[in-house]
């Protein structure tokens, strides 16, 4: 209530809104924002930048692809006349699939079913002829520990699929993610020799998700795999009927020397007050199926074309807007911490850093972490900010990319609706085609829209 | 500032916030509409009966089809075990679109390319060998009224695309679909002997979109058809480079005597104010093209869902909830009409209607045409209906079938996200397959909030 006093006492004491006071400039930056929105909309120019990075393929970190999709985002930038484009030189893991991996049932060794498979990223391999076991499914790690005396010799099937029922389909995800990340430690305790989980996802298809997974030294190293989520019920009802029939798990990956890689910045020097730093970007590394599109081409190629916006409307920041391209946030964040350093020991303000990494959908909020001052500013952007779809702007969530730049002001997640994107992170389906222009475009510009407040407001 | 300070003398008086004094049961319909949430989102059943009734297919007002269609969703209803469930007769339009359509571009009789084409819904037909013309171009009816003398015998040809800059695909749809309802008869008024329209969409692909499109009985009625985007396109350089270049047009449609049609209606009765109704309903004809998933099979069978979905968890409406299944909103809003008249006779109080005709996409809002203290008091529901994804809750827009019901005193929309709808309204890819589950269920989760929050508390 106290806070509701004190809105009150400024209202008596000025006889007006506060909203009043300040709506020439309202009505000003919510035309620029439309003039973003359309010119977004219209030209679908960063689009087009996705579909160029999509054909260059998947990015894992440390891959070939990897560089020369960095390359590629380079170019491009000086190419967009961006003032400075620089790569910001980091090493990163290195791990590769290998051969396809194998996967499959067999009841008194005959093949009842080949499932679809994929190594989780960071697994081992199994050895180059496979390895062949009793099953126990499991759908939690409590449940493994209390049959702990069943699962010595055999591979774990953690096949708690997530919960459907969680409107936020990253809270659904959290519900299950646990299996994939831990799941290889925790079977490892009681001697299991191989892992495979349920595929994380939101969709009753059957194709795998993969995604990283851990292991700890004082444990042997099993390998771990996905199977697609029909193939998990599949194999669920066979074991029903059949609890001792066995399964075959090839996987041929290996994790390699850590590798040469690099973070690509671009940016554009602020006229007013170039020292302050507002940062926004994605990661650029990938899974090495699919190509990335959501899972963070999009982010990236939109935050390079919140730049682009403001070369292409001629609108000079006050502020100095970079554009930073993380590598390796799927399996190591080595790119983030390497910026966050550089961050931390700069002599410029970094006033805010944005990471756009929930996929190309319709906008609808920023999480923002930051003091509650600062989260009230931004909050008061809305009337402006809605005119690029933004309804909400709330504390909280910001990103894991973001949260390395330690000395930053606020920091801001871009959020769009969240639906589809569980059907596709992660897996084969992550594609161009799954990418709808007006809903990229529309991020693209959110993000151009808060990146022209926050030069123009400061924080 | 005057119901500010009504709002604050309120707050001084009571000594606490309006909402605190309801925060129990704000709590308690929270839990129910997080249930119902869950329960469409995880049992999917609405969706399952949305691909039974698009396997039946089209259902074009006065159809077999759609007969089919009708007794389907009546049995559905009775089985889901609804109080009562009966059809309300109404005579309806009957257009057929016959054999498929033809038309090419010819250059001194040789063909140059066939184009992709759809007679617009009401269209006459071409004689039966086509009609062989001239085309001029033009972008809008002050075009063609300047050109005015050059079209006499000539086929126009209304390129203007749908404004992609407007952030709303309904506004953008505004922007350009004059030329399909009124192109036939502004053409006419100068001699035209045909209409070809660019087809009304966001996507830029090459198939084709109907819709409705009127004639006046004091002009020659002249046959009219939609030709996709790219082919659009391409008449369009084509006339450039040879502006006497010939179209040849051929539609098979025709107009039958009207068709004995039903509205479907099934209710819940209510316990305690049975007299009392909350219609739900969407449109339950569709255009003969693709199988109306998302136009508008989803909003019918998501008004079926809100009903059933009382059944599934047992809540027991306070007031009666009605499920309207509207015939004929497509070319004629025949069923709205009758069922209007109805509710205008009838002696029960209509007290809400809502309308589910945007879409199957994640729920933003509810569109709201009522007094202003009804809007607000529906607007202080909005705690509850974030549990459903509703973020807001405006004035104006309810919906073309429920605006006949003219003594409800709220009528209502249902707002989903609209960014993907424009691609596939009212053409052949407008079909089961483009309805995304957790989208689609989540609708029916917001509209069965909504129609909870109405039963217990009135209006």
């Amino acid at each position: 209530m106290n806070k509701f006093f004190l809105l009150l006492l400024t209202f008596l004491i000025s006889g007006q809104s506060l909203f009043s006071q300040t709506s020439e400039k309202i009505v000003y930056y919510q035309n620029i924002a439309d003039t973003i929105v359309k010119t977004a909309l219209r030209e679908r120019k960063g689009y087009e930048l996705l579909r160029e990075l999509c054909e260059i393929g998947p990015r894992l970190s440390g891959s070939e692809n990897s560089l020369k999709a960095i390359y590629w985002a380079k170019e491009k930038m000086i190419e967009l006349g961006f003032d400075s484009v620089w790569l910001q030189p980091v090493m990163v893991p290195h791990w590769e699939r290998g051969e396809k991996e194998f996967c499959a049932i067999y009841n008194e060794n005959k093949l009842v079913k080949e499932l679809n498979v994929l190594a989780l990223g960071g697994s081992v391999a199994t050895n180059p002829d496979g390895i062949t076991a009793n099953v126990i499914e499991v759908k939690s790690f409590d449940e493994l520990k209390l049959k702990s005396n069943e699962v010595k010799g055999k591979i774990v099937f953690f096949s708690r699929p997530l919960d459907q029922g969680l409107i936020n389909t990253f809270s659904g995800y959290g519900s299950a993610v646990d299996q994939r990340v831990y799941g290889a430690i925790e079977a490892a305790k009681y001697g299991a020799i191989g892992v495979v989980i349920r595929s994380v996802t939101t969709k009753y298809d059957n194709v795998p998700h993969t995604g990283v997974m851990l292991y700890v030294d004082s444990l042997p190293k099993i390998p771990a795999a996905a199977i697609g989520y029909l193939d998990s019920d599949f194999l669920s009802e066979q074991l029903k009927a059949n609890p001792t029939l066995q399964l075959t798990l090839k996987l041929n990956c290996k994790t390699f020397e850590d590798a040469q890689s690099y973070n690509v910045i671009g940016e554009i020097r602020g006229t007013e007050f170039s020292d302050e730093v507002i940062v926004v970007g994605g990661h650029f590394d990938s899974w090495d199926v699919g190509c990335g599109a959501h899972d963070d081409g999009a982010g990236c190629i939109q935050s390079i074309e919140v730049l682009d916006l403001f070369k292409r409307l001629s609108i000079k920041p006050k502020r100095t807007i970079r554009c930073v391209l993380f590598i390796n946030e799927e399996n190591g964040s080595r790119g983030a911490i390497e910026y966050g350093k550089f961050a931390a020991t700069s002599s410029e303000k970094h006033i805010a850093a944005i990471e756009a990494d929930r996929g190309a959908y319709t906008p609808v909020g920023f999480n923002v972490d930051a003091d509650s001052g600062t989260i009230n500013k931004i909050a008061q952007w809305l009337p402006v900010l809605e005119k690029a779809s933004i309804e909400w702007v709330r504390k909280g969530g910001s990103g894991v990319d973001v949260s390395k730049i330690k000395n930053a002001k606020a920091l801001l997640g871009f959020v769009p609706d969240d639906q589809r994107y569980m059907d596709v992170h992660h897996s084969a389906n992550d594609v161009f085609e799954e990418v709808h222009p007006r809903e990229f475009e529309l991020g693209s510009a959110a993000m151009a829209v808060m990146v022209y407040l926050l030069s123009e407001e400061g924080l």
